[in-house]
């Protein structure tokens, strides 16, 4: 494993996809591979891409890596799938344009299962990214499915959430359904050539003001993935987000709130796990029959489980 | 409080309510209420009764109210109202025409927030219906919400639960997206004098066997609250399947299930409330900036919390 970490450390694409694999798939390696790769973190800018299906978020990547490379900067891309069997096969479609970066070495690509072992989402997507930051990527972007409210959850491991919309989707109204609106950071109104993009950058930036003044108020820019035009306004942006959270309070507190949810996950599945142990061997003991009889209570039996994990306090 | 439970176990409406609105606020009382509840519960058959606004639940609970009246049972109604100001008028509206029953003794009516302190929904509900059951009610009907995916959290609590389906609003799609399909041990097709009633009990029907047999398969019923007919057909199907859940493996495995899950409810969250004490300790002694500053990493953290907590097992 040290050697393995190190050739990673070193850059070494087969490494980390390597470690990457052992820490999602929840090897008996993967805490200490964690332990090992937490102190190198904290330097890369975590992007979040985000957006309903359709909306051209994989294109939009694709020009957006191509922006981040030209200032020599090196890029990690983790794309998270869809469990669903009938999405797949189309934002899989999607993602083979990528691969064009992934061929030329500068680009690392990931796919990662949206649906992992305990709530795995935002879990095993965060410590691929934090496993990319160790191994010296500067900018990882995180394209998420773009379905369903656990979309929002990437604002606990993004510095920077990105909302690609797109004309003629009714957008703006499922943003504000899903309380996307207020995690985004910047607003890319994608295939701007089309017929209606005006309209959708002046319905959101009226949304914007309706949330009312933040101190960083998320810039919305028109882009054509298709005519590559915005994309540099967006990279601007972002380079712009990443100096605001590094200067202010504000990015104190983001980086603060995201490392306390960091630990409190972390607490979660670890005390979970001992609970479970501690309550299976109760029920191996046909403790459902005793509650089933009323001899005991589901309060009493907490109790007795708890006082029998937990010291005294 | 021994005085006030001898009352409730009497049936005095006034200290069943006061029971109800002690362990609903979450009173220092509520977990000595329940253990004594828990003991004399079990007897009662709880209902849940769900389906979208609209679909005419309040009427048909008014009309079964009746038809189990007539049996000389005691039954119990929870009404669970929604947090959300927009929609609730409409359903108190509703609901007050129940009230009718509320005021000739047999029938204890209440409304509950769809929003609780710990996740409450179900957890207050069903410590209420636990209480109705301990004061000797023979039925306890809870009207859920409609709304969201919770809705499925009934299950968790009802020994059957009744879906209330109307004509004309697309409901067939809405049903099977939202998984209450599988949950559903009795369909009710209300308003089945409007047009399109035939045509909803027909998709039902036809979703059901794509869902294969089972050894209870879901009666669906044509109802009229209106004209109040086939409400007494329901009332039986009810009472079939409350028969059925006592006198099979099925029924056994269905108790034996939500009775695991109560105490796994329990036993999460006392436990969190543990973690959280510790967490905010550590907290408190600056360990967030230890964690900003790479000097610790949240599995070290976690590991260190937990072994301060939690017994050498």
């Amino acid at each position: 494993m040290h050697n393995l970490l190190n050739r990673g450390f070193n850059g070494d694409f087969r490494a980390i996809g390597r470690l990457i694999t052992l820490v999602e798939s929840n090897s008996p390696l993967a805490k200490d591979i964690m332990k090992q790769v937490y102190p190198r973190t904290g330097k890369a800018q975590v992007i979040g891409i985000t957006g309903s299906p359709g909306a051209g978020k994989s294109t939009f990547v694709d020009r957006l890596i191509s922006q981040i490379k030209a200032d020599g900067k090196k890029v990690g891309v983790i794309a998270i799938d869809p469990s669903s069997p009938f999405t797949g096969g189309a934002i899989l479609g999607d993602r083979l344009r990528m691969q064009g970066h992934s061929l030329d070495g500068g680009v690392f690509i990931r796919s990662m299962g949206s649906r992992g072992h305990l709530g795995g989402v935002s879990k095993s997507t965060h410590e691929a990214a934090l496993i990319l930051d160790s191994c010296g990527f500067d900018v990882i972007l995180i394209e998420t499915v773009g379905v369903g409210q656990s979309e929002i959850e990437i604002v606990k491991i993004a510095d920077t959430v990105a909302l690609v919309l797109v004309p003629g989707m009714g957008d703006d109204v499922q943003v504000m359904k899903a309380g996307i609106m207020e995690i985004a950071d910047v607003f890319v109104i994608n295939k701007a050539d089309k017929e209606g993009a005006d309209k959708v950058a002046s319905d959101v930036q009226l949304m914007l003001k309706m949330l009312g003044e933040k101190e960083w108020m998320p810039p919305v820019c028109l882009v054509s993935s298709y005519k590559n035009t915005g994309v540099d306004e967006v990279k601007k942006i972002l380079d712009d987000h990443w100096r605001y959270l590094h200067t202010t309070e504000e990015g104190r507190k983001r980086r603060y709130s995201q490392l306390e949810m960091e630990v409190e996950d972390t607490l979660r599945e670890e005390i979970s796990q001992v609970v479970e142990r501690a309550w299976n061997k109760r029920k191996a003991k046909g403790v459902l029959e005793e509650l089933a009889q009323r001899m005991t209570d589901p309060y009493t039996l907490a109790n007795e489980i708890i006082s029998k994990i937990i010291k005294q306090q």
